[in-house]
């Protein structure tokens, strides 16, 4: 049977992704959608790219009726998503999208954020979204806090290096390339496509990116020992991807084997052959990953790439994966559509 | 049961546009995959997009057990098509997507074609693919020819206008604005990235575009006399989507009822509100194709806009959809994945 | 000797434009850049594509000594312009590149802009800034006003055609492509890259836009009697240029002769050979403009097809050249760099 | 006295670009355009935005008088270069855009081009065109290799810091951004529209990209010992610009003080307040180098990046740079468009 689903926040990008995916899930069903500002328009208004579906039209949170909802989904701004799930029900199942439940340590979080978080009890009861590493805990789980995009990308190229002590802790370089969607739906003028198309610069440079505190709490708990990395992303002419060129230190041969060991089993991710790296062409729209390994001239050293779509696997792809697990269904339910090239 | 299917030049962009489509069809699975020049590779080398999917490798066309095969695409180049096709068994059901078998009267195709057809018997057999208009032939065709892609969207919006009376026949103007892929995987110069993005130009301009010889063949016939539109494409910077405009004399409410009153009950095409309309953003990656009607400050006139996704609507999707008319599936199998947006 | 010049609203991209172009001129010298909102700022934080230049700070008008100044370039938006032109000193030679000046009919302006003139004399005084057509009285103006981008280049492939009586008047359909910064740089959801990069729609459908405006003030004049042409533009994934295609009743061979005669003696206008038709890429970042000729199928029907940059010809182009004929300089003075390709 | 000037190699876009940028030149003049297949067409037909210039049409090399030429510039295919540039007449002054005079070491030539030198005198003879470092020996130079572009880039960042010892040296990693037209005019499948636009990937992985070869030169050369750098370029969905972020091992503040002591007297290189970074936007079209330093959160660590455009200051611009200098004119004569935004 179908399980009833809520979208809060269904105007922003992660919001329609969501609408999108679950439109071919077998086992979701939209019951509610809310926004506050756009309340009462119907979603082809908002994104007409959805009118061909049957939707609710879009609500005020206040007037969802969440007894007969099976999991929500929260993909609201950033603070927002913390003050409306401390008012919701305690015992209703929430995927959250936004930044506010992934860290796990008060301190980190005011430190990241820059003020206290309002729902502390919640932000320890939060499981971290990242499926393939914390599947079990995923599957039990109240609350889940979605990942951010860029630091999932990070961690699938580097999560296995580390817990296998392959690499130099203290030499690990992250240079991301983001396409724009992950800025969200946002009024800023370095998004127009005047300032963006035909060029490329980068941003939050040399270390002030709040994904980093995700970075920081997950590697240096898989370690042992505190990890830092060096990350700068840079903001690229494209609407949807990303991908990540980590700088390591270590055997290329011995990195590619700890990679291919761990993902042979997983469904969503792909190492490619030894010496071959991916494009985010090729999971553009889809929830897959692709990583691929290659020796530098320079001994010792290697270069691992990774992309995925940071509006799916990167967010709500992540979420419904999540979602599936939260509510016993078929982990990849909805989620096998093939990447759209060209 | 599921159906087997084989598709005949799939190192193109409408062949890796059928397996995008099939891999999430209930009813499909695809037994043979071939590219002349490809053959041996596997498709995740030609098409890194699929990886995921445990496909065939390429073959050569000869090597195909066609026993085993309930349909056969077609998505080889225009006329390589027909000398392929000449040479298949007789009894196997075929979707042909090039343009080789959508012109009935083999002076017209000799006309825009340049030479005489090969196969003049399979020409007067194939039934024109336009599936909202052809359903009862092709759910009984063995043979059926995928229509153009600019065709399709200014046959979407002018054949029941056509066919009331409510626009002047002698004054159909089209305007087109084409997405780069409907060019193919081809190797020339002005598909080039360099030499297309950030600019647009006309081309074929003022009557030399093939796919004039579908809309004279197939707007005479629904008038019963002459018609001669005139129609000129533009490339634009973008790779799927095409948008038609048309410029018509009649009356734009009339205009609009006719074109309700027939897509109603149409799963796949959608009537804007009047007063509206349509972006190739919001079909993109879709089989839905999306039309709006505005009446012109002039009087008497109208604007008509029609959007589709040549790669899908346009070519695969449509394919798709007539297979599942002559394999007697749900017509909308695997068709109903909603567009990608952004 | 070189004049003064100064720039009010500096701090958009018709006034970015001016200040690339007069950055080579060998006779204007930038005295002064005005921006209300960034006032203080030096150019280089607001346009950083302009920091090897020395220029002065952003201020604000009130803060311009005018007395020194010998030509104002007036880029604000459109009623700003009047309201703040009203007020400069009435010796002062001024080109404006807002709306507010073109319409040389008060009920006409009220019309299309909604709501009466607020500088009715200013008004009557402007000349209308299409350079090639109004040369003399442009020489001997105080006020100029720039000519709509649309509107520039759909009169440059039509005044000659309705001065030569050549067309059908009441059969000028007008298909405009029209990149995106001539929407300014404006925080409007629609000019987002993630909203308008590959795909395109039609806007202002119908009849609705303002340039409608111009067009009929101007062709009404040049044939005696109302002209209402058919004009609808479409919004275009790229920055800059604008691609117009007329669709005409007329013998494409004497309209070509009409457009060749015309221009021949035109050092920024180049009509190409019958039967070619220009691209977008050809003219960008130049103040140049291309017209092709090519003969429809459908007898007496001719498809005519322009291409500028609207940033440049368009507007910030044409206002230098307006300004040189103003100054007594050379007419094409910092006008002749190449466009940009690829 | 303006200088008359060949351009070997007109129909690629380096000679295009040297075209657009001569057109303006106060001092050049071009009396010979060679292109061996389409020799006897206008470079009109060949690159219509040159349209509005007075050229000569294209012809072949054996057809050029080179007694009356001052300097050539030769803009033709690797390999190609060294056998035409061997059979010209030997006091001709000659700027050769290729990569077949870049190496000095005949052994370093064989290794990154995989055979030996068909003219190692002339390989000999040439001086490495990085202008600001090799500004005495080009002015008394014959022949003048230009750099590769990604050379170019990651050498404005590096030369110093090598120099000035306030870098480690084993530690230099250069994460490149190329736009598309690096890859000239090639019919290569990768460098279609829709195969590239939307998406990125990395290219010549973990050192084998070619530039690599002129940076082990140059390095080496400065540091007194041998240098390997890492360098992984990015193929990037836009024309026009490089990006190259480099990740070092030494003080930020420290690295920022020797760039901006370096180029605080080079017209053409801007060093930008600590902390900001550039963007390709900004140096569009130009020959302008802009570069930003940025201290990394890990102590001791810091991130530089540099912009230009690779078709101008990367190769075309740079030539002219250099020709200026061996022909007695200023050395920036030409080259101060400004860039073009957006």
């Amino acid at each position: 049977m179908s399980k009833s689903i809520a979208i809060l926040g269904a105007s922003g990008y992660t919001g329609a992704e969501l609408v999108r995916l679950i439109a071919t899930h077998p086992d979701l069903r939209i019951a509610a959608l809310t926004g506050e500002r756009k309340a009462g328009q119907p979603m082809a208004q908002v994104f007409p790219f959805l009118r061909h579906l049957d939707l609710p039209d879009l609500c005020r949170i206040e007037d969802v009726d969440f007894s007969s909802i099976d999991l929500a989904f929260c993909a609201l701004p950033h603070a927002t998503s913390q003050a409306v799930i401390k008012d919701l029900p305690r015992d209703l199942k929430i995927v959250d999208l936004s930044a506010d439940f992934r860290l796990r340590d008060p301190a980190a979080y005011e430190k990241w954020y820059g003020k206290p978080h309002a729902a502390p009890d919640l932000q320890r009861e939060a499981v971290y979204g990242l499926t393939e590493f914390y599947r079990d805990e995923i599957r039990a789980a109240r609350l889940v806090a979605g990942t951010g995009c860029n630091a999932a990308t990070g961690q699938y190229i580097l999560r296995p290096l580390i817990e296998a002590g392959v690499i130099d802790l203290d030499r690990i370089i992250l240079d991301l390339k983001c396409g724009v969607s992950g800025a969200g739906r946002a009024m800023k003028e370095n998004l127009l496509h005047a300032e963006l198309s035909e060029g490329t610069h980068a941003y939050a440079v040399g270390g002030t990116h709040r994904h980093l505190g995700e970075f920081d709490q997950e590697f240096s708990a898989l370690a042992g020992r505190d990890v830092h990395i060096q990350f700068t992303p840079h903001l690229m002419p494209f609407n949807r991807g990303i991908l990540a060129t980590a700088w390591l230190d270590g055997d290329a041969q011995a990195i590619h084997k700890v990679l291919h060991g761990r993902y042979c089993d997983e469904s969503m991710i792909c190492v490619l052959p030894f010496g071959t790296t991916p494009s985010t062409h090729d999971v553009r729209g889809s929830n897959f990953v692709h990583i691929g390994v290659v020796g530098d001239r320079v001994p010792g050293r290697a270069v691992v790439v990774g992309a995925l779509d940071n509006l799916c696997k990167g967010s709500s792809g992540q979420a419904i994966q999540n979602a599936n697990l939260m509510l016993g269904l078929e982990e990849t339910a909805g989620l096998l559509g093939a990447p759209i090239f060209p």
